[in-house]
């Protein structure tokens, strides 16, 4: 499944162009990495930008939907922006929370490493993914 | 407004790298643009990705909210993907439905023109900007 | 549309414990109205509670929803608080942003009428239904 | 804290007269529970209705953030519904996720309780509360 999951990444020119990577795959979930470059991924202050943090969120949540319902597309998807995005780099897991044939719901945790090698937490999402 | 919302993407190096424009300002009201480059900003299946699709949404609500709370950062927004984003440029215009003191609530359009010059709601959102 | 409504709102047992009529309904719309009574409706500080403003703004696009999609489930909906509930009656417009086969997209407006007859928007919302 | 909030709970029209009680509360936490009356709280497939869905799921979320930061209003909650509201009573986990100086955000979930004791998740969500 990580393999799987690491060729559909490739085939997404933003996650290639971003630099989002796979880093882990299971029943339900995923897990993403993203490295900071403070030329590319800002927003005006210099935090990791909106784009970015809701990107990671719904992609987190696409990719482990897709551990248990295959290919889908994302209808909605909500963010909570709890701290500044600073780090050296971002790991977002996803995990799905309910799999209807319908709509599968699941949720995800934005971290940002910092310097010291210490975990926060900076936001939390939401997303609803339709199979496709 | 409209030089000093120019001023302010262009510190926003995400902005700069995707290419995000502002085209027009008012007091509530902000529109950006972007023009497709399918080599930088597709999902798997070659839509315009999610990242821009909520980056947009919350970037046109920030601008809106800037024009009548000064710097702002969100707090938390949500996005409606209400059809693939298929387009040739994508515009988006985001508006202030209230202003408090403690919060700005903002909400967005996103609108892809195809090669026939025609416009497509493609997504909707919501923002939450708390003044800084 | 609007009879057909008045007998789907005469079902919830929920809708006529608090009161909820049915105003208005045409394609893709409807409105409703509540009237308000301190001893039941009320949070700790005697504004509307989130409940009836939660369930006012899913109510009426589910409604709205129904006049293009026949019965629906939400899935999905969410509130936005911009005011405190305060009035003598609460009337709640949800509209379709778009309608797809799985999924109907409605937002709504939840206004307040003041003891002098001026309306105040007080809330707003979005909600995703699910054609059963 | 839990005679606090059951003070708090006693003082609110909507929450006495739907029946809601508040079970547990820890710091950055609450539990809420509502027993289930059908001539009363349904919507019109006999399901627990989104304003209860929604209530219970804002309130715990506000109950929980009270115990962190005082009194609270809701500026923004949302919903995921993941199954029919069927259940013989109905508890409700609110849960702090960071509390800020100007805005607390939480998230609960919901779960039924069936008539042979299990219980079973129906829905999630989450709330940003403004302390007054």
């Amino acid at each position: 499944m990580l393999d799987t999951l690491r060729q559909l990444n490739a085939t997404a020119s933003f996650n290639q162009w971003a630099g989002l990577e796979v880093v882990s795959a299971a029943e339900g979930e995923a897990e993403i990495r993203l490295a900071w470059r403070p030329e590319a991924l800002g927003q005006y202050a210099g935090f990791l930008h909106s784009a970015l943090i809701g990107g990671m969120l719904d992609t987190a949540c696409g990719f482990a939907a897709f551990t248990v319902a295959g290919k889908v597309m994302a209808s909605h998807f909500s963010v909570n922006c709890l701290a500044p995005g600073i780090g050296r780099t971002f790991t977002c897991r996803g995990r799905v929370v309910k799999a209807g044939r319908k709509q599968v719901f699941a949720s995800a945790e934005l971290l940002a490493e910092g310097e010291d090698g210490t975990h926060k937490l900076i936001a939390t999402g939401n997303a609803i993914l339709v199979p496709v």
